[in-house]
């Protein structure tokens, strides 16, 4: 084919999109940078941001939420219960992942995983009249991030659901996460199907109740030594996690084994827990949230104490400020 | 210091050694090389192992012993007693690592090893009486090799200790080690006081029952798949094991505490485990013994089928000849 631009040619294209447009119109590729200046466009904002760069109250802000990041020593205490040990948690607020977003404006995996914790905090009997109480504006919805929780995936927690509580060594701080379901049918992947919501009573009837007492027998357990060990191990406690929650598991079965418990429970526990290799994943975030945390609120610094997304909008959070949503 | 060499000058000397000594004499620095000609100067004998390499029927026969070896599938089948699983045990028999040894040439901890087993066995009282029944020559003693097993250190097993029973997929062959003490005072290192007899008593009584219940529960275990996970964890599955462990306590444990066994053999068999990580040792001992005498047994074949130490001896084993000791 004949074109006005040469075999191989490509132009990558930055402003007007018409001058790209033209050069496709006329047979050639042409790729258009999805751009703006920073501050969009506002030079005297834009020039005060630059300012901070190597800005020496920022750099002495930032050294200072450092240290405390790398001070912070996060330790699982326990088990608790999200509307009990969640700061600003009220009886009908549902937790998600990401900045704020409006029912509206949610992803349908977080509607759905919003509706699948109304069926299960029993606020409605079924999926429809749960989406219709959703729609109707009597629920609060707020970011986890703002109850010093955090969850995987949609990220979804409910008043009544079990959550880890993870504290930094002398008790500074602490952050929580709910339990990690498995894969397949999962409420944070937005499903909402009876077989999930039979799975999260039974996490918190029993799975809960059996880790509590387990945890009891052998007392704090610090997870820094145990992540470590797990990146070693070839995880990177995100979508990898065999070896934390292996390592885990070993940590946690003797004092299970040991605390009176009722060994059915147990055995169901332990069982649930061998056959999920993400279940240590909520416990890294929680370690991460808890280390993060004890960085946040340093004035001036802009060291990057959270990042998260909804499915619709990216929240970055600086130690500094309070948070940014882009 | 003035010297009749030159500053830095090294001298490996390979031969005579008192072109060495002279050397060394002079104020030089050599290194004299323990070399002999191969086939021990045997210049026939010398030619005739040369010709083997690359032998084409040398070559096809360790082809055909290689392919068994690949082919090989080592299972963990159960636990069963060295006295009634072992191919030619005997009932006064001790079983030790390496190539046959007397007791007289036997290194210290082999035999604080075998003293321990023959009050472990109840042969002797204490181990003043033990080393005199050893030295009595009523107690026979041959390689844990000759009888299809394998063992850590001292490689000791008495007829009345547990071992691991390994099948090859399809029941070609079978292998079998001892169970793991862990680290500290143990048999295998030639430790032999109360607390060892004690230990080895609590495998044989409440150990290796819990695991037997567990394992026929379980069914049959693959072992290459665990193996091969645990490689990519970091272990090397001889002196890192905590990967594989790991990984083999949480396929166990489930099927353990549904075994309807006994609740607390289950639960200090579990915690005697989850404190060892070393206990897979002897596991991955056992499938590589599996794999390997899978592959022995091909006339002409030169594949190494075993390599094993007794502390005074090395010995080599090739799949065509019965074995070699240097």
């Amino acid at each position: 084919m004949s074109t006005l631009f040469g075999e191989g040619q490509r132009i990558v294209n930055v402003g007007l999109q018409s001058f790209a447009e033209s050069i496709v119109a006329g047979g050639g590729k042409a790729v258009q940078v999805d751009w703006t200046p920073p501050a969009g466009g506002d030079r005297v904002a834009g020039w005060s941001l630059a300012q901070l760069l190597d800005h020496p109250e920022v750099e002495r802000a930032n050294e200072k939420a450092y240290a405390a990041y790398l001070a912070a020593q996060p330790v699982l205490v326990g088990i608790g219960v999200a509307g009990k040990q969640l700061p600003g948690m009220e009886a009908r607020m549902i937790l998600h992942a990401g900045p704020p977003i409006d029912w509206a404006d949610m992803c349908g995996p977080m509607q759905g995983a919003v509706i699948g914790a109304i069926v299960y905090e029993g606020w409605a009997s079924d999926v429809d009249s749960a989406r219709r109480l959703a729609e109707g504006g009597t629920i609060v919805f707020e970011p986890a991030h703002h109850h010093a929780a955090v969850g995987p995936m949609a990220g979804v927690i409910s008043p009544s659901m079990p959550v880890w509580v993870i504290e930094n060594a002398g008790g500074s701080n602490r952050a929580y996460s709910n339990l990690n379901e498995g894969l397949g049918k999962v409420l944070r992947f937005g499903a909402n199907s009876g077989e999930v919501i039979k799975r999260l009573r039974w996490m918190a009837d029993v799975l809960a109740p059996a880790l509590s007492a387990a945890l009891a027998k052998l007392g704090p357990l610090e997870l820094k030594p145990l992540i470590a060990q797990a990146l070693q191990m070839g995880d990177e406690v995100h979508n990898r996690n065999a070896a934390a929650s292996s390592l885990f598991l070993k940590r946690i079965i003797p004092a299970a084994l040991h605390s009176g418990f009722d060994a059915a429970a147990i055995a169901d526990a332990v069982t649930f827990i061998a056959g999920n290799d993400h279940f240590f994943l909520n416990l890294s975030m929680a370690a991460c949230k808890a280390m993060l945390d004890a960085a946040h609120g340093v004035k001036g610094s802009s060291f990057v104490t959270a990042m998260s997304r909804n499915g619709v909008r990216f929240g970055v959070r600086l130690s500094g400020y309070r948070f940014a949503v882009v």
